[in-house]
């Protein structure tokens, strides 16, 4: 039976319109009452039915627009950040890429400061190009380099300044649709400039824990959030590569055939990096193709590096670097592989999974 | 600092319009996306500001329309149940008491059935009076008595039939707007009659389940959700009365002078009784007045029995037996009891806590 | 291959003595070292072969016993308790009913107290008949009754005191064996008598906490053992009754055909009631045979009610009421109820399942 | 009040001899049971005293005697192994370096085999000097390198093999003493070579497993123990050495001044890498002194490089190289650093942990 079908029940739902009956409507109106029996279509689905829709933007028309905000809009307090989120078409305009996900390019021109701030809401960035950021998070100054994956966990002061004559931009993903729905936010300013503009290599939080199963006996309490600020894309790109390798050799490595994966995880608990945000990094070989699946919450995938298509809701869209698209809860989608492809993907399966609501379906198993 | 103080600065990002950035703004609109500076202070603000507001709804005249319902609206198949939910105020017309949280009244006039279907939502019922219903649960049939506390956990089939020539009503609690709004929603036909008929007096489950202490051998996995599917009043009542008798005693057992309270759990774990919905009994003696408190999360509370106040952000609210007061995130609230005060609590605790976004703040404290 | 196969090649491994050999050996034994190859046959078993045999005693041989220590031996701070432990006849005289578990018939003579004091070991009290003592845990008199399960964790003040003219006797079970063998025993003295000699029916702890899924607001810090200082025999008796009655009704609740069991648990966690103890109570029907089993850990069974008989490592022993039977690691057991046969157990299971060493092998499945 | 003075009491418990008395001791050694109030003073102690005693194994006395027995003795079937246990001299001669703790140096001369075989017990290696043995896990080569720390947890069938012409030795920790005191001890061969002979300079589990914050998305599943075969020593040193330039910056990241440290773990987790051991690797700067600390349960250290002395129980010894000094539990130790002092450790703080005994004193705080 489908959606469709119960929409139709649902009409057999629908009353004749009597006077007393027009009146019982009124006065639930006026007691600011609503009944189930009128709206049971809208509010049990057979199936999660999202007001987000499936969409592609493209990086070759994201970037020149940010670049244009770049001459046109000052960075500084109040606006705080010069990112421009993506806006589901689905969402009536709001700056939600879905409704738990907030995903933007922010654009930082030479030598300016994005100001320092802190907020309950959680933040990553992922950078799928340039250099020359360093993101300055509880006074712990951060590089930002392509390919790197970086924290800001809640409540966590942080700012970004741009050591260089070029300008630098990246996505930044944060869970701010889900925390603005469930009104969980706090926000504080912290000081105007970084408050710390040396530029190292790597930050301090790396080199504390940043290690292969090892862990600082100084930090033995466990974390809400990965104290590791930054995710280095020379261990990303080593790890898919060894997984299929290791495929090539004949051992259990890769997610399925030719699709290599890693999770990036809080070393604290081995479990996703923040409570609200789940970040993954794929490589498939080229030619390769996923089957189709439905699973419960919604995701943002960005192209790396390569060539290939997404399958979503049957739609394939042709994708290329930097390109992202917007995959909604239970919407099927699959990936096809034209040349090697490296994919960046965030979604909110902790939030998901921690309230008991996960399902995955794999078309055709 | 203020929010107002926020909004305040966040003018000052609005730039002195030229064409060119009407042009970009345009560009934008154009290419689905929304820039930051422009809505900075929606997005993030100095504390969590709901669009839901604190409100009211009077049992007395809550069951009355109720009543009239079930005179001119059938139960059955497509409307599903005779529900009828709090709409807050705040909420645009919405059939949601909160943001996460659905409330709604259900009726069931003499000898009628509810069909049994399922959901992933989570479900549960509190009695506030009357008695006669059986909700079956997984073919479980679980009578309804005043002060019991029922669980329908996501995914069991459940239907309601009233046994007796008596009208019963009981107020509804679900995860709804959280759910519709991360979109997990799975919806699915039962038998339009209840699986099972009998009316005994306690449920399999709880003649498996509820005991102090105890696990039966054959349920040593933990669930998910709690497997007791009622809480009954006598065990309740007894566990308020003794934490006050203990307390006249001089021992330590309750929340705070004079204010006595249980939290329904999972036995399986000792935490909450479903992953989304936290529900507790409160019980005040006359003449204790709680202190004033911010917390992060919104909840739902009904007078069982009783007189006293609510003082939701500085408003009084005078309340009697079967009111229901909501009080939205962050917004303080405190209890004046004028007679002995008994309360019936839910909230989204459980989704606050999982996500990391827990704070409570007591006012002089 | 069985392990008298291992023992076999071992020997193997013995080499034909040389001086060169037997200068090693003794220099080995100088500088305080010993070679893994002369004795790999007892650190290296193919299957777990406890130096503990399996042992039954008789209620009826020990409660004699420990009424004639009750004219002979006074109860007072030194000697501690009047406890009397089964020594199982394969660990040289030790007291130790296991390795990991002591069990002892504890006698207290009319109107004698046992005075308080504390130590970490965790410590359970099991009645299998009589009435009449309070244990004071913590300042908290706790009534003890036939088929009460009582606790002491480790580090609570506790003493004992009889407030009758008859004397009464009981199960003392404790992790000491374990305790002892790992290093992390502590131990002080509390008062001489008990600092708490009212007599009620029920301990506060109870009325704080012995409720079917509620918990005290004012306790929602998780426990490492259970706040429950009392398992009253009325609810395990009606939770094993309810159990067959459902099975006779078609439904899934024995652990087994015939076979009622319950766990007592920490109602914080929903698991075992001390970090190193487990206790469970199992009714089987008249003519009601279990397979064989072979678990990893050693239990300690007690009849409290019904004839039957327990058959383990082949040999068959008929058991009355209050007789207990030690069944070592992996020795296969099954039992035979002649009559309703009740059955306390206790194990260490916490310790082997928190360790990563369980397993459980049933003879012809 | 210390021991002795329980000692003194437990004196006291013991009564004046009277031929009723003996009889009723005599009869309960013929019904093997043990009173308490005799033995209170062995059962009960004011705080740990284990019969383990601190004891210092030199590196250049047990080098050579394991080389010698390299010449006597061949490795094969049957001796499994050719390792050479500390006995602890407090253990009356068993090949135990704590009541929990098994330690040995093994010794494998060049192109020799151990052949394969599986235990329920963990086992971990760690190399102080030398190169050139495979150890092979499930099939996985695994190199062994001077610094590097190698895991073998319970059921994996390990074997080892010397590639080169030199002899290789190591030390090897397992929770043997433990095992075999609580009974859980499985036994399996494998096959009288390796399985694989390939000598890879990093094995299959690092090139799947070993990055900071990566997890295959293959391998979300939990594991008891690490899937990561071996901690290489470049890791190790980079990161303590890093806590000690954090710390010259003004930055937290050590232990205590002076004393950089880091733990093993399991990245599925973050706790130890297996259930029963733990391992971490410390260095002291040159002058430094820590204080005096108590811990429940047992420890075994090595000097890895430099020199320094351990302070156990108020005796000083010095420590090079190579050595390996055991704490019991609750025996007080410190360390003092003559100059850079490397040192790793292994205990069974996870059993410790687990089953609710931890307790640490610093003497002094």
């Amino acid at each position: 039976m489908t959606s469709e079908d119960l929409a139709e029940d649902l009409q057999n739902a629908d009353l004749e319109s009597t006077p007393e009956l027009e009146q019982l409507y009124a006065d639930f109106a006026a007691a600011h009452l609503a009944p189930l029996w009128t709206q049971a279509s809208e509010v049990l689905t057979f199936h999660p039915r999202s007001d987000a829709v499936p969409f592609v933007w493209r990086w070759n028309e994201l970037y020149p627009l940010a670049a244009r905000s770049g001459d046109l809009v000052p960075v500084g307090r109040g606006g705080e950040r010069r990112a421009i989120a993506l806006a589901n078409p689905g969402l009536g305009g709001a700056p939600y890429a879905t409704p738990t996900i907030w995903a933007a390019i922010q654009y930082l021109g030479p030598r300016e400061t994005a100001p320092e701030h802190r907020h309950a809401q959680n933040a990553f960035r992922f950078v799928v190009e340039g250099e020359g950021v360093w993101t300055v998070v509880n006074g712990d100054p951060v590089a930002m380099r392509r390919g790197d994956f970086l924290l800001t966990p809640g409540w966590n002061f942080h700012g970004h300044h741009n050591d260089t004559d070029a300008p630098m931009a990246w996505i930044d993903g944060l869970d701010v649709p889900l925390s603005d729905h469930i009104d969980i936010g706090f926000f504080e300013y912290g000081t105007e400039r970084v408050t710390d503009e040396a530029s190292p290599d790597i930050s301090r939080s790396e080199r504390l824990w940043a290690y292969p199963g090892l862990r600082p006996l100084s930090g033995l309490d466990d974390r809400v959030s990965s104290p590791i600020a930054a995710y280095r894309w020379e261990y990303t790109d080593r790890a898919v590569a060894e997984q299929l390798l290791l495929e090539d050799e004949g051992h259990p490595a890769t997610v399925e055939q030719g699709h290599a994966a890693i999770r990036y995880v809080n070393p604290t608990t081995g479990g996703d990096v923040m409570p609200t945000l789940r970040a993954e990094f794929h490589r498939l070989r080229a030619g390769t193709s996923t089957p189709s699946r439905h699973e419960v919450g919604s995701s943002v995938w960005q192209v790396f590096e390569g060539r290939g298509a997404f399958v979503v809701d049957g739609v394939r869209h042709e994708m290329d670097k930097g390109d992202l698209v917007v995959v909604p809860s239970w919407i099927p989608w699959s990936i096809e592989a034209e040349t090697e492809f490296d994919l960046f993907r965030f979604n909110d399966g902790p939030v998901i999974e921690r309230l008991g609501f996960a399902r995955t379906h794999v078309v055709g198993r």
